[in-house]
């Protein structure tokens, strides 16, 4: 069985060629010069036209929670719903996260999370796990964690009493995980100082959302950042923040890979384009994420860092809680309004509207949807890519149309859209998932429960050879 | 005529793949997952193995001074010899510069060095316009430069009396070149105070090769790197920096590119690897070349600008002379000592020996030394690239075998070798320019004259929207 | 009654001017031009030769430990022997701290510590309030112990289980202390992380003293450093940085404070002039101090941030233990040996070592030894200071004999010397404190308990007006 | 004869005290405690209330250009007016600038200058020279000019063809004047590149004072600034950076300043407080000086590095040109308006508006105004200081009044006030030069003729020891 995507555009890190994808079962068996994809593919062949179009390798979101509980909550969509929301918006893999029961094994959460993933995702999917309790004993089964293909882990430096582990145990944490090839995740924000904030706003009577930004200062985001690349140095661990969206933190974790230390960062959609301003608006307990947005000095940083190569990725922490359980705390405590965004479906419009503005290139676009994300997260090339080889997950783009963002239109299962009303030029057209066309004309034509566990191989990033000392030093004998 | 180069790593700046590479006549037909290539090239087809081999795209070297003219002297490799030295090493396409006649036009340089190449040279090539004279007359045949193929200008801050010239002429350059899309290249180094310091040396009776040294200092590259930029930025040209070598011009190139501001900088293998010590040990005349060898603060700066996106390309200065040539001036006067290294042969080997002590990763040597300068100066995707529709200019490289750089056995015109002795590890197996085979078992096996000229587009580089000083700030608040 | 100090070189932070000092009473009646003061001081006035010396205000220690306790010991000196050491050395005013118990109040530990100065101090002497636990209830008499006189209090981010407070008790510590005017004082080290780290070289056998260094790595001081300078900012409090040792630390407090937030730093002789080798040499046990000696890369960014003004204060950390009290740990656990060296007598000598090796002017020294800390902790000008009006606080100092430093010749109530055997250049000679010569030829000749409280008024130090991040945006503007 | 200076604040460097000053003769015999001077000073003693004032030591100005040719004109101001106008303005000792005739000795401008200022100047006065010409004939009499008391040169980067001086001069001048002690002053703007700037802007018709701005930007500061640090540091010669502007010239010191490199910079009341819309305003001709008024963003960076010590001092770079001078070329060419502002009379006021504002201290503002500059070129503690045996060089200040600024009322002989109908707080009292009162209530009752020229020793400032490449390494491994 073979397809020819043709004519069209392909975009790839290293530029934009006019080629054609040509595709034997799940993979991509070539990328060939136009007019030529009709020999390799032989006469039977498919045709998937993309005359006037860009063809992007499929993305890649490594940061999403679906089904995830929250109290008594859970997150909106389920890994059906959410995954086709993510293949219409072009994003073919997505790395969730299982969560470590209190005092369980992180083994626990996994098989959970398999069991919530099987016969629903559309599209593929792996995990990272969350260490709610990175205990010894929790630490222990990390290795089991490994051989099952789950090859990063992530701690909390925010939530105390529900995922915050201290330094120690992050360090802890850091010190088993290098050990075995893993990726240390951290959700930086201060906690401890978070919640004295927290307290002080509720007992002033600054019960709305506007006070959930207040009470997380930016300040506090780039102390934690920097506090978990000193943990992740001490512990030779290489470190991916997580939905970075402070200036100060930035600086940190450019000063780091500046020294050459194996420190990644991602953001996500909302902090580009989303302003602090919103929480204090009507609705504004629909923007209610931690981080919380920022003002517009740390857009444009951001912006910046994407550009210039001190962030890595753009993932969503796709999270989305519905208006009705948001409702009942509006007024009463900003504090208990379910955190999370939804986004999952609208990362590659949001970012390719970035291009339009003069922001970043298509290649980089790629670079941040796709490539980066798979490569450190153990997928490249398979995922994340176009070369011959890969999965043959790709996204036919249509880059001159303008589409309107609103929850009446969307496929994720909320009630809302953090981004209603905002116009973006750049439609996904069709998706192909492992050699199947599951996106047609923008609808979903896959069949449930398609999608494939991703399992993830560990010792894809290391520590440099040297320490690190030697090489801030060195590094900074050129400034 | 169809060639298949089947078995192979290929080495894109994506990343490292298996994958067969299919050539249609002179262009990449299709980049093939192992086993495909077979339909797609027919039965008729060549085959090429390179089991075992990194496929890399053929190196693009953006600076080289075949057969220039130095006083009654030419450098030792005129287009043929040089030419094929460079395919033998890996290299498929070169730059090399015409000189303006001084009091005359840029064109005529242009017309002068065709003639050279035209019918010797073996590989494809391109010219930069060395501006000698930069007058309002010379700038005024910038734009019948540009309808030549002739995209890229050059000005020298060394040189007084020869090349040099004023702040004055190389801003009104930089604005002529801007306003026609050109880049301006510049050889950084203060000429005026050098030959104070020259001067100075020779009156003290400092005579030999290591004053050559210690004449030259870092500080006054890093000056005049710095007032390039700031002259690039008055005229809102993009600046590309020829041969870095100091850190201090390594400073100001990050700080420049932290602001946004579109400046790009070469440096050469001579940098890398040789220390300015050699300068005074015996034969040091060998190693005079401008900027001098620096010292080993400087090598570990380039490195790490190279692995971390500060310095953009690697390319040679390849300008020889032979010792014949240089022994006239030992202990006479080192500043008559012709300067210039050989080096067209060995770039990519020598990088590669980067990549094996860990310095940088294999897509980084690519981008450096075939992607980038191929893109900065509009030969992107024809050359510098193995996907669809480029040039089949590629390389099959062993990755394991080891050599012994020696006079004795490469390819230049010049009796003596920088690296005389050096082992590395690395041998450049087989190279195909334009779909045929040219160097086979490291043999030139190519035809006379086959090289062919390159006419280069202008407005590659652009300046970025927004005011600079706007963009800095908001670059800094980062920090 | 009145003393006449003449011919000598008078050093203010202005500079140094020939200039005799007129004592009346307890206070300095003026500073007058050579031959002046015979006018000014009366027949009657007592005279003290200070030809061909200089003439210092007497230091201000604000970091000691006197008769502290510490499990079952108490540091070796009491506020008899060290305040005698103390002026011996050139030292007029010490600044201890008083220990909250746990669980009690912060005031019955400066009850206590009253007691054990008062009658016993034969300098003058004021307190710090160390928090070893900032509960609410601690804070609420934060109030009252400014109305005694203590506006400085100090909190631990090293020492889980003893002194250790979390971020958001450090966070509320610092809020409380910025709304009464009081300056917070922070001991930056991660000390669960150094938790992790101790019991882990426990584990491998690691018993000696080196442990104590390697366990407690510089980068873990530079987060800590980094955290307390972020919870400040969000407090807007002025804060304190004791004994910084590490360049890490170095660097936030200089970012801090180029963005213009009131921070401080103060570094101590031992991180200037003893390495991090002796730990691991005969008699390690000695130096075991916390933070841990460093490399001689720490020591000279110290030297230089003492030099440049990114370090304001020097101060001892004086808390000595006797060999026997040492010895017990040898080779069983390093983490047992109580930590803290001697140090209270020889501040002086070993900062005009820094003069005499070009590291520092006579001016800075006297600034970071007097006029700085008296200035920071609200005792300036009545101390620190030789300005009409001042106490006649004052020490004339041998600027050209040469000393050599061992236990055998010091004053304090420690069986040896951390810096025994070394010989520098400058000797005290006679030192006036209110008025009265207590030390003549090098010898204690003041009366016991002499010595007076020092009630510190808070207000001292402030937060800027404007926000700091529009300053920080401000400050990298011109960058 | 004796006179004491009663019941004032007096302000140092070290900061802020109640004391009197007790003046014998021409110098300060003694700075005492209130109610002591009447014992030292005798029954018979001058009495000068300062009761609710502040005493400031004299001010030192060491930017002047009195009685200076340009073309056909001379600066409006003689040594008579202009040294009047600084008295009244609190300014004791200016140091003004001998020219170089070209092609002669720069000992002929000294002589020439001697005779305008001797019998005519009423405050103390030096002088810097000029070199308009630094030929090796000219370098050869520095060593008499030291001789004479001029131990400090100034070259030029900007004005070619009439102060102008190319790189390889400058160097010339630094060695030399490195090898005799002396500091080299820079004016640092790129005169060649803003001479291609000002020929296009006349050539587009654009003829206002506006364009002055516009083709002299704040890059080519910055760009000059850093080349003359550069050479500064390849002659190993201290640097003194007159009338900084700029944003990026200041970073560029700062960057020196950090490595250890001797480098100081003075900045002036115009570029502190008069914005570069003024150009473009109605009388903008008013405001032409160079380097031109800047915007707002530079303002606020200079007050920074005036408060963090990034610049050192503040002078005035007085040099009016009455409004009929300048009118000629209003809308004719504003390239032919002569350069300079009026000043001298003011610098005092408008930078304690600036402690009135909270951007500087009062320690600050004596150091950038008074003891600092004496310091750098030679002066202190005779001037800059009221430390015992200084010159009785003193400002009675009362730092409550409130004037507004106007021609209208001031003393300099030039018809327009830059700062017209600004009103600041703060008023010069009384003045006290040499022990002799010359100011009354804000009026001149000097003696004609009675300013002595002031010889400067060489030798003040050195080179540190050490290679600053090894510094600047050492500097930024703390980063």
């Amino acid at each position: 069985m073979t397809l020819v995507v043709e004519g069209g555009q392909v975009v790839t890190p290293e530029g934009v060629v006019a080629a054609d994808v040509v595709v034997a079962g799940e993979q991509v068996a070539g990328l060939v010069a136009p007019g030529q994809a009709g020999v390799l593919a032989g006469p039977g062949a498919t045709r998937l036209d993309a005359r006037g179009m860009l063809v992007l390798p499929g993305g890649v979101d490594v940061h999403t929670h679906l089904d995830m509980p929250l109290g008594e909550l859970r997150s909106a969509d389920d890994f059906a719903s959410g995954t086709e929301a993510a293949l219409v918006g072009g994003t073919t893999t997505v790395v969730d996260f299982c969560v470590q029961p209190r005092g369980q094994s992180p083994l626990a959460g996994l098989a959970e999370w398999r069991e919530l993933a099987e016969g629903r995702a559309v599209c593929d999917y792996g995990f990272h796990a969350i260490l709610s309790d990175p205990s010894e004993a929790a630490l222990a089964d990390l290795p089991a964690l490994v051989a099952e293909g789950v090859s990063s882990v992530k701690v909390f430096t925010a939530y105390p009493g529900r995922l915050y582990a201290d330094d120690g145990r992050i360090l802890r944490t850091m010190q088993e995980a290098a050990a075995l090839g893993m990726v240390c995740m951290v959700h930086a924000e201060n906690g401890l100082a978070i919640d004295v904030l927290v307290a002080q706003a509720l007992a002033r009577g600054e019960l709305g959302p506007a006070a959930h930004g207040t009470t997380r200062p930016s300040v506090l985001e780039g102390e934690a950042t920097q506090r978990a690349i000193c943990l992740a140095e001490v512990a030779r661990c290489p470190l991916y923040v997580v939905h970075l969206s402070a200036a100060e933190a930035l600086a940190a974790v450019r000063r780091a890979r500046r020294r050459g230390q194996p420190v990644f960062a991602e953001t996500c959609p909302q902090y580009l384009f989303l302003d602090e301003g919103l929480l204090g608006g009507p609705g504004g307990e629909r923007f209610v994420c931690s981080p919380p947005l920022r003002s517009t000095r740390h857009q444009e940083a951001l912006w910046r860092g994407l550009a210039r190569g001190d962030l890595q990725t753009v993932a969503t922490d796709h999270c989305p809680f519905c208006l009705a359980e948001r409702a009942p705390w509006v007024g009463v405590d900003f504090s208990k309004i379910p955190n999370g965004l939804p986004g999952i479906e609208h990362r590659l419009d949001l970012l390719h509207q970035g291009v339009v503005e003069g922001r970043l290139t298509l290649e980089r676009m790629v670079e941040l949807a796709a490539s980066t994300p798979a490569r450190l997260f153990g997928l490249w090339p398979k995922k994340g890519s176009l070369l011959p080889g890969a999965d043959a997950d790709l996204v036919v783009y249509d880059p001159r149309s303008r589409q309107e963002l609103s929850a009446s239109r969307h496929h994720m299962a909320v009630d809302y859209s953090a981004y209603e009303g905002m116009v973006v030029t750049g439609v996904v057209r069709s998706v192909v998932q492992r050699g199947e066309v599951v996106v047609r004309d923008g609808r979903f034509v896959g069949r449930p429960g398609r999608g494939r566990y991703l399992p993830r191989p560990a010792g894809v990033l290391g520590w440099p050879t040297g320490t690190l000392a030697d090489e801030g030093v060195e590094a900074d004998k050129e400034a």
